[in-house]
């Protein structure tokens, strides 16, 4: 090292050290025949103090090396703030290691930039204090999780990302093999073949902090490459992979957010999620329960609710605490938002906050008998505000009601910032009905039903549960997972009621079955979505904050300016409009397997 | 867990106590009424005893769960090669987990089958003892590798998979992009870029197992995506590389094959390996160094040598002990060996057993005075032959005669397969001459010259050396690395000897020169081979042996069958035949930079 000392390792006891220090200027200050310059390294800060005609040239992020003399700042000058608040460094020899030119974007942990300015200046952006701790805390993260792992023999092992394409999958990053022209690779959506494979090898035991590709429309906040710690045992049941989730989530938060997790994290069902805060990820940070009304309002004459009362639906409700003192703007705000939504409205009623009685427009379309009870019956006080959701398909309504809930949280100042909420959320439906009539799983074709569904799943499929499970974390779903099939039959059974034919099974699926042919083991795995656990752990609000160089939405770098045009001979070299010859390898062996499982 | 204990743990004082294990059938063996059958799980082989009655169905790799009780082996049925040789579990109890159909690939350590089989059932191969414990092994050695780093306080840090095509270079794999039809992403051959922008950003201390990808024709043992540690540090020297490298092969070698290696790891410089030993590699594990004949042989008459020397060139010779017993044949031998590498042959002088008298085809054309000096000139006694070349390039016939070298010791029996001989080799060349007449950067361009150089490189281009260095194992380039250039001056002043025009270095590195505007700091790294690193510590000599699903040669999985054909819509919907727009981004970004460092 050319250094000799961390600049922000630097304390009293130093005093009367002789010092090397490089880093870089991060603020300078003229003081009559001195200069203070704040010199900064991933340490920290330190105050060194030069002469006036050695330091005049210096500029904000010139990189230098300094050879000084540590020293007590003089009574009354001490920065308690600074950990190296209590010494001072005065030089005796500078270096300037660069120069900078001027700044696209200051150094500064006060100033905001547009995210287009941080990304194109990344390597400037990652200077400040901010963006610096959220790469340094996924690196810790990395090392807790992986030394949760070890100490229980798991194996670090390297999945393929150059792969099979899936029949039906469009939504592959594709790779052209120019030594196979005509043929191409597709990028992983997720270890998931791999790992269920390495339990067919006898691996037993599987992890990796694996990057993962999905070519999807960009939402705010997804990026094409993200990253999930990826894991698989063998001869193990739900309640091994839930205890071991916990743990490492626990050592995560306890060490990098300082927040001891309540163990164990509460279960929830799938269903009580749903009836209870019409979310499959529940933000446990506050109550406001939706309350379902169905059999409160059986018989009523309003047309919305009965309608969907007839249609063997649900009609539910979800209370505003002091939600009444909108004003007649905010309440038709709701609409406005429920339409943004997708959904016609969101019906409402108020409750005068002096005598209880229901107002609004829903109160007038309800019977005396049905507004008299109403509010004991949501669990409402006079100066709330009761809004209704009713729909002919359970799972819509209590959807809106579960969004309308968020919003009566954020709007209403329920939610505490600093509190954590953990559940999992387990017992999720194995099959849901497609539009032409059939069934299709869930999560993915081999997760196993439950013990209570696994000899006769086929006698109800929409009840049927699975042994899947996620872990939610103040509203924010971190990883997933299930229990997957080993028995031929049951894999069968599962086929037969999603309508594959064994000859679509051996086309999709190939592979994967052949493996299974071979003594398969019981076996279960979790992902936990890497960059959104670092995420919320750094207490940021993006998944761009971990990453290293993210891209924008639609995939673009604006560092790189990637993608870019390719040349001619580029896609010539590459055979990216070769013909694929008549078979593209040995017959007999099927496509690739479905299964995806990810949770960013 | 399913199980209470783990097969291979089980030993003499567990006797008595219940078990459930839960593995695979690994051999079974009927005794008139009693089956043995070896268990096996992740942690080893137990014998267990069943019941005629109770085990006549099972077959080979049969998953089951077994409950018994430990009870120690009738006296002499004792195995003492097992580790649980001592005792036995006697079932009473056994549940069928999966069946086993009859096996494409016996599970048996002792059959070797072809390359094509072993991967195609890979998860079959992979419960042989051998693949296994090569995966376990690099586990271990991802863990190691991580503590020595962490304890030095690196971050981990992913970068990118999706990025920008170098312009030049047609042979990146290409990704197409759906969302902005007519670009592409390129994979990256290494993180160089991302890691020295790194170091800009000031994270000084970088590290990541990261996959890279190179669209390459395959030889033997190369494969289309491969790994490699790759750390990258600021203000450091080249001292500081080197000292980290050892820390870490050190403890690799230690924990994974047992040995000490003797430390410092001796330093070669570039020209003293190719003068002593015709390798930037050399295996040191023997001698039979090279000896140069130039000057010795000036004024020879033997047309191959002097036309060597008149043009400026080297003669040298290496001695083959005890060579002058071969045959003929084996002496013709050398001559096709020689060809087959390019050369025309190979001249020898063989040294009579008896007599020493040189003899042989080039003997006839050397002068007596040359002949009788050449023992000692060369350091070959009586029995010996040496074997010469002669080139106008000194590189050429050194590599001619270092490959001879090579051939020696394993005709001789000179290697031995149990020693480890670890060097470094530093002062690497920075420049080579082009066919054109130019300079070419051996490295990559943002390679610095070290302390002697970098004030005139420009003088003698060809003597110029760098700060590069790289990690030899056995005669395996395990790793390298460079100081790499931050100075604005030096950078100009090498794009100048490299004939790059200002324009030209904007664009091929635009954003990279960019990012050095801004203070960048000293920085240097280096890149370990991992997959050949833990090859060599698995003890195996390919690296498909420590990659869980390698491909084969063109890149092909037997397993997947992967790469494919695609529909005719997921073309479509890729964007693959669309036409690029006028402009792929913000103007004034340049090209990709070209430096990729690895070793594999």
């Amino acid at each position: 090292m050319i250094r000799t000392h961390d600049a922000g390792s630097l304390r009293a006891s130093d005093a009367g050290t002789t010092v090397t220090l490089a880093g870089w200027v991060a603020r300078r200050r003229d003081h009559g025949g001195v200069i203070f310059v704040d010199l900064r390294d991933a340490s920290g800060v330190v105050q060194v103090v030069f002469r006036e005609e050695d330091a005049h040239a210096l500029r904000n992020e010139f990189c230098v090396l300094v050879t000084g003399e540590v020293s007590a700042r003089p009574e009354g000058n001490e920065n308690p703030d600074l950990a190296t608040g209590a010494i001072e460094v005065v030089a005796s020899n500078l270096t300037v290691l660069s120069e900078s030119a001027p700044l696209p974007l200051p150094v500064d942990d006060t100033i905001t930039a547009s995210d287009d300015l941080r990304l194109k200046y990344r390597y400037l952006d990652l200077r400040r204090s901010g963006p610096a701790s959220a790469l340094r805390l996924r690196s810790r993260a990395n090392q807790i999780a992986r030394e949760v792992l070890h100490a229980r023999d798991f194996n670090e092992i390297e999945t393929p990302t150059l792969t099979r394409s899936t029949p039906e999958g469009a939504r592959d990053f594709l790779v052209p093999v120019r030594l196979q022209p005509g043929t191409w690779y597709a990028l992983p959506q997720s270890p998931q073949l791999f790992k269920q494979l390495l339990m067919v090898a006898g691996m037993e035991r599987y992890y990796q902090i694996a990057r993962c590709y999905r070519d999807e429309d960009f939402r705010a906040d997804r990026q094409p490459e993200f990253t999930q710690l990826d894991i698989e045992m063998s001869f193990v049941t739900q309640d091994d992979i839930i205890a071991l989730g916990e743990e490492i989530v626990s050592r995560l938060w306890g060490e990098l957010a300082g927040h001891e997790i309540p163990r164990p994290i509460p279960r929830i069902t799938w269903h009580d999620a749903m009836n209870r805060y019409g979310s499959d990820k529940p933000d446990l940070r506050y109550g406001v329960e939706l309350v379902e009304l169905t059999s409160y309002l059986a018989g009523t004459e309003f047309r919305v609710f009965a309608g969907a009362i007839d249609a063997g639906g649900y009609v539910g409700a979800v209370v505003m605490p002091g939600g009444a003192s909108q004003t007649r703007k905010e309440l038709d705000g709701w609409q406005d938002w429920a339409k943004a939504r997708g959904a016609r409205g969101l019906a409402y009623v108020v409750l005068d906050s002096e005598t209880g009685e229901p107002r609004g427009p829903v109160a007038k379309n309800l019977s005396n008998e049905h507004l008299s009870g109403l509010a004991d019956a949501v669990g409402a006080k006079p100066g709330d505000a009761i809004f209704f959701a009713a729909a002919s398909e359970r799972r819509e309504a209590q959807e809106l009601l579960g969004a309308a809930r968020i919003e009566i949280a954020k709007r209403s100042g329920l939610i505490d910032e600093s509190a954590w909420a953990f559940c999992w959320v387990v017992d999720a439906p194995m099959f849901e009905k497609t539009e032409e009539g059939g069934w299709t799983a869930v999560h993915h074709p081999f997760t196993s039903p439950n013990a209570d569904w696994i000899d006769n799943f086929e006698s109800a499929p929409d009840e049927a549960l699975a042994y899947a499970y996620d872990i939610v974390c103040n509203g924010n779903e971190i990883g997933g997972g299930s229990v997957r099939i080993h028995r031929a039959d049951v894999q069968s059974r599962v086929f037969d009621l999603l309508g594959i034919t064994p000859e679509e099974a051996q086309d999709k699926f190939g592979f994967l079955l052949e493996a299974f042919k071979y003594g398969p083991p019981p076996h279960a795995g979790i992902a936990l979505g890497w960059d959104r656990t670092c995420m919320l752990l750094s207490g940021n609000d993006s998944i761009r904050e971990v990453i290293a160089f993210p891209k924008t939405r639609g995939g673009y770098d604006p560092l790189t300016t990637a993608p870019t045009p390719i040349t001619a001979q580029q896609r010539l070299e590459a055979g990216i409009d070769a013909k694929p010859k008549a078979t593209a390898g040995p017959a007999g062996t099927g496509g690739q397997a479905a299964p995806v499982e990810h949770s960013n």
